[in-house]
């Protein structure tokens, strides 16, 4: 373990855990969900629903965002929900329709695992494991997620400090899993007029301490549909490896988190924009050609 | 579900959910530990070490706490750790010496699970099931000992919202598990002197809103040995239900988080100093008599 | 300058400016207000609006609080509102209102300077000059009451580690002025529940710091009136040298901050309250004799 | 007075103050300073020293930031510093050496005020006020900056709330002084690694509240030398109409913040860099022609 290599007022020297320190693997780690690159000149998006709802909403919006350039298709099929009378996810149901929306697309599939008993099933189901914020000190369920050979979105708790989301990757390159992207998706602070703050500095930070790939969720990051557009383009700006972001094809009807997801047309035009920024920092996103017209 | 009956500058009005709610039960829950009542008129004092270490260190530890008048015994056999690489717990060997110095000192016994699949397992060990502070937002924990028949000491998360609290505790008793115990056991702030925050002032209000007992962990809320009697007077002033502290026969040598454990000594003073303060706000803490001379 | 005295996890080690150090003068300082002495063994407690509105709500008010205990007076004729558009206090005119009504009940009278330009004046009517939190790092207008006479209240900043407080104090009395007493009035926090967070580990951790005072605000520090009696309580047993709380006769009248003002029958009772627990800890609390029947 | 556009969970509803709100005047307002303009197509860059050290120090840097594309030269004369033991700055010998280089290089100057006494003194130095963020609630300051003719840099105070900060400004434009430019500078949260957190959500929610141009510092909102650039290109991404940044000729020499300092290789960089950025969403930063060869 080394002391950290930044230094300035108001730092907490702390220990970078081994596995993930980007002393002890200086290239960056590329992670390989079924052919997509993380961590590559490549940024990658990653867009779908909250949660999967039904056949029709999962897949108009997964057939949408491929067509606009996303890379990875997102969906929650066991959703953890501060309150015991919100919807609860539709289950193995929902994963079942996102494997077949997965065949049918092409597009690898992301969904979150909460319970370390459910671990096989998701892994059987899906190309990457989301572990959420709420989870992301659930120490029994990292380690099972470091016995699979799944690569694994892990989500920054939303009052992690970045040791301790450090220390939680560590957990699972520690299980023998080295397929592990990081995932910034907003802090709690004493804002309230976004849903968190979205702490872009961690992007710089994660990078320079650790070799794993760093993506954004700016959608969770603020809660505010409209203010997406500028915090992706910010995110990709600052350098992050992707982005994952909620998209609906009818967010005003959507059973969760409809008011911080885009809606198609909005999630196109997004694409287009991002691959200027893209550019203009000497990274790509490659666009589908337009199939007709 | 009603509104909160507090109103100033700066509240988020929110809903109490219903089975939590001192609305729909006036009358505050007494929870009964193999015979000790928290909720009542008297302050409850649980005691033990941070982990289960070893015999010796268990059991003088707990018979010293008893006989300086601690009602319960806690003790981790399972440590949620922030680095993989620190001590995780002596695992169902601690809860086998934990089943031995209960039986010895008639103490009933708290200690933490982590996993769905260790609930029963726990359950069948002890008195009462801790969720600690890392896992008051999973989910499926939640749900599974609510399914018990245990007492639950459910602690709040240390970015979660007073909202969030109650809505965890709601999904235990959702599930049929109406005996849950409330603990306040520090925030996270931007102040770094202390561990975290000891948010003192959740006690009366979580007592307002909720028919729950309330408790206060000094120890964690404050993370130095020194200030735990200073902020444990305070908690019994302010109207705690009981307290939870740890306490190591040799806090020098403790495997972790020594350096915020109360010695023998000077537990039992603490306990005679916070007698007084019970009965300043007519309450009691019944000491044990002195064996002898 | 020296390290700080505690350790542990978390904790970021600064240097205790001089001055306000203990171990600089390891006996506590007593702040003498006009024959009223705060850091001695009484618990001195402070009351009065939030503003002066009106020679008969101060009237009304003062004569109350005196009667119930209270030894001096507050009450603001400059108040800092984050918006234009309230009230602004009535500035000399209240000053006059102060002077009037202590010569009168022989209380000694607390009030806020905002501007450089101010102090002397406010020197001039008062017997202690109050710095609001949000002039916390107001440097040029802490060295400028540095520069007076008169007993200094400095409230914690929102915002301000105990380190900052520290500095903000350490320019007082580098001025020449050693007599400062430290206000705890509440930081901010994710909790939206209260107006700010009481942070009364704040009161041994600054005792064990410096030599000065430490009283507390539980008026701003909750917001809610109904918890100011709650949290009064805790602040004497966790070893407050005095209060400071907002009284109005008539409460839900007030210009400002009447939500979270005790009415003067509540302020009596809790006078009575405070002296129990203040008894239990081994300090005092006097209260008048009634006068009559 | 208006209910906020936005809408989501966790969002507390308040009234934007009339004379920033956008609803007043959907038109951005210009800021002029000096005929440099803050608010329009182009992204203004200020740059210069935390401090005015002495002349050498001062002139190096201001010619230097100028060949690189600076179009505002900033540095500090009277300095708000933590401790009164720290450099507090050269004071009018300071101001004086900034109308030096302000009439060699014709670069407008912007400096802090901190004293309502001082704030004539150095609006007669200068083409720019600016309340730093200690003094962002000083509503004296603030009313006294509002009966200047001089533009003001209003820098968010570190815990302060988009509402508040928008009432901070409201301050100065209610005493007729509407040239108010909005500057995000990091908040202060439970994250330790960065001096602070950088919250650039603040400049889509600014400019959609309010008509006023916000700019971004992401010198003091990172504490760190070398996460400037990424930050200083998110913030451009994310539509800031400025940056604010600290550039020293000799960083390691520098009396304060030399952590945070670019050196002028590295701002001369940077600028390259960020042309890019604006480019690519469509706005623009003009560079100087190399003078030779």
């Amino acid at each position: 373990m080394e002391i950290n290599p930044y230094n300035s007022p108001g730092n907490v020297a702390f220990t970078i855990p081994p596995r993930v320190s980007r002393k002890t693997k200086p290239d960056g780690t590329i992670v390989n969900i079924n052919r997509v690159e993380v961590g590559g000149s490549e940024v990658v998006v990653i867009a779908g629903p909250c949660a999967v709802e039904n056949q029709e909403q999962l897949f108009e919006t997964a057939r949408a965002v491929k067509t606009s350039g996303a890379r990875i298709l997102r969906g929650g099929a066991f959703k953890p929900r501060s309150s015991p009378y919100n919807f609860q996810g539709l289950g193995e149901e929902g994963l079942k329709m996102l494997r077949e929306i997965r065949k049918e697309t092409g597009l690898p599939v992301v969904t979150e695992v909460m319970d370390t008993r459910m671990v096989e099933l998701v892994a059987a189901y899906t190309d990457m494991i989301q572990i959420g914020s709420r989870n992301m000190q659930n120490y029994p369920l990292l380690k099972e997620v470091g016995k699979q050979q799944k690569p694994v979105l892990l989500k920054r708790g939303m009052m992690a400090t970045i040791e301790e989301f450090l220390l939680a990757a560590e957990y699972i390159l520690n299980q023998g899993n080295e397929q592990v992207v990081l995932c910034e998706r907003g802090i709690r602070t004493f804002e309230t007029c976004t849903r968190n703050t979205l702490d872009l500095s961690a992007v710089p930070l994660l990078k320079r301490l650790s070799h794993l790939p760093v993506i954004v969720d700016p959608s969770h990051g603020t809660g505010l549909r409209w203010m997406v557009p500028a915090m992706a383009k910010a995110a990709v700006a600052v350098g992050a490896d992707g982005l994952i972001m909620e998209v609906h094809y009818r967010p005003e009807e959507a059973i969760c988190d409809g008011y911080q997801s885009l809606n198609l047309d909005e999630f196109a035009q997004l694409m287009i924009d991002l691959k200027k920024i893209a550019q203009a920092i000497g990274r790509e996103i490659s666009l589908p050609k337009p199939s007709k017209g």
